[in-house]
């Protein structure tokens, strides 16, 4: 086949990947092709624009390293990581709603019950509890829960190792028997996401601002349960209509309650002002996805 | 606005993006959004194969340098950059059709008539003449006219400059007062694109091989004229029904012509086989593109 044009060139692209020996990998390349090229031919690039495409996604890899990654900051602020998100996660009955993943992630160290993951991390005292169950009923005893969050001024410890001197703001906890969990770390905010990247210059060209409402990352697993990844966010925070990467839920917004010095649940004597948050997670165990 | 599911997720960003000053910046992120999430929800990726889509697209980034386009060679094998060039030049008369630009141009250094632009590049000698005018009737008198092409084992010099110790198969020629120019170099090659990357892998996952038939780019501008980006391809390759980014067009397709040892049109006298290649290319002066 050869003299292709701006019609014949879809139908010559999709019979070469019919021989994909993979039949999911075919149809990922046959409706990749198929929705690329509509793209193309809605918006009929200009050379020009073309070679600015390949300029952004080029960018795009670039500024990612092990510490960022601007390809997922992509993926969220165009929607796409809540839209495969929702086709993972349909909602079910009481299990606690799904949210983005989001793109600074690591594994965290183990803490006992009660510690203080907040490291070289300067702000408010914030008491966190929990408790996971299944939503068949019984406690999610020593489920595995993984907890991430900003600091004050909205900056994780991975973007700032040279100030943190190290992994801060993060933890993994073992669920006890009733499946409960509580720690102590600071007061997180809402944020802008990185804005020195090619995502924050698409924002900019798109009217957008970068903000996410103040939310604390959890990641949840427990054996016979669909692995659970969310957020629990600042119940009146200005962003939670707004947020950059769609990941707001009415079921996920939560108080975070100011108290004033004293005594705190596991007894701790808090000399300032201090913020409680606690939510039961309920985790999917139906074995349906 | 919160609370999204996999429907409305795409509404919700469209109307996020329609603050976009520039009215074509709004085009295109909403043309964007539809497309790609109509691309998600048809494939339904599990979140493994998110992940895998996002680690592609990084390693596609990762592996440019200023001697390496891997966005290129995505665009190419997905048939994208024929499309784009379809669109951007439709067929006009008797005006050389285009093809695409390809990942290896680098502005090449200027020749005399009757150069030898092979440096450091063994092989075949290969005698190119040709003649530039307008659609419109009158000679391309000064037109510039910048040629590469890869080496008899089908790389380019800058992918290999530790051997070819500079640029090499590649040069700048001013057509004279009839439009005209010619110069040796030394034949290409049939060869497959570079495949130790991430195009390479998503080839042959899909059943592909990554071969393109042997070639000559040209690129030739005049004033008044749209630029012409092209090849020419050798009669009688096995790869012109099949060339991997979809570049083949009839009209292109033209003998090198073999040759035994004797004078050539420019006087010389070749002591060995030798190949010449001639060509007539017409550029559209209409002023419509």
């Amino acid at each position: 086949m050869r003299e292709f044009d701006e019609n014949s060139i879809t139908e010559a692209v999709l019979s070469r990947v019919r021989d994909a020996t993979d039949p999911r990998m075919r149809a990922i390349s046959e409706a990749l092709v198929r929705h690329l090229h509509a793209f193309i031919r809605e918006v009929r690039p200009t050379q020009a624009e073309w070679e600015a495409g390949i300029r952004f996604l080029t960018a795009t890899g670039q500024k990612c390293d092990d510490k960022r990654q601007e390809f997922i900051l992509l993926s969220d602020t165009l929607g796409v990581s809540t839209l495969v998100d929702s086709i993972n996660n349909p909602v079910s009955g009481d299990v606690t709603e799904t949210t983005v993943f989001g793109p600074f992630y690591v594994p965290p160290p183990a803490f006992d019950h009660g510690a203080d993951i907040g490291g070289a991390i300067e702000g408010t005292p914030m008491f966190v509890s929990g408790c996971v169950r299944r939503a068949s009923g019984a406690p999610a005893a020593g489920a595995t829960v993984d907890v991430w969050h900003s600091d004050e001024a909205g900056f994780y410890d991975v973007q700032q190792l040279e100030k943190t001197g190290g992994l801060a703001g993060r933890g993994r906890f073992t669920a006890d028997g009733e499946g409960r969990f509580h720690f102590w770390t600071r007061r997180p905010a809402a944020y802008p996401i990185p804005t020195d990247g090619p995502v924050g210059d698409m924002l900019a060209a798109q009217g957008r601002h970068p903000w996410r409402p103040e939310h604390v990352h959890f990641m949840i697993l427990a054996d016979g349960c669909r692995p659970l990844v969310t957020h629990l966010f600042a119940q009146g925070d200005e962003y939670l209509d707004s947020d950059v990467v769609f990941g707001v839920k009415e079921s996920l917004v939560r108080p975070f309650v100011l108290h004033q010095a004293g005594a705190a649940p596991d007894g701790t004597l808090a000399t300032g002002e201090w913020i409680s948050l606690d939510h039961e997670f309920v985790l999917d165990d139906s074995g349906q996805h």
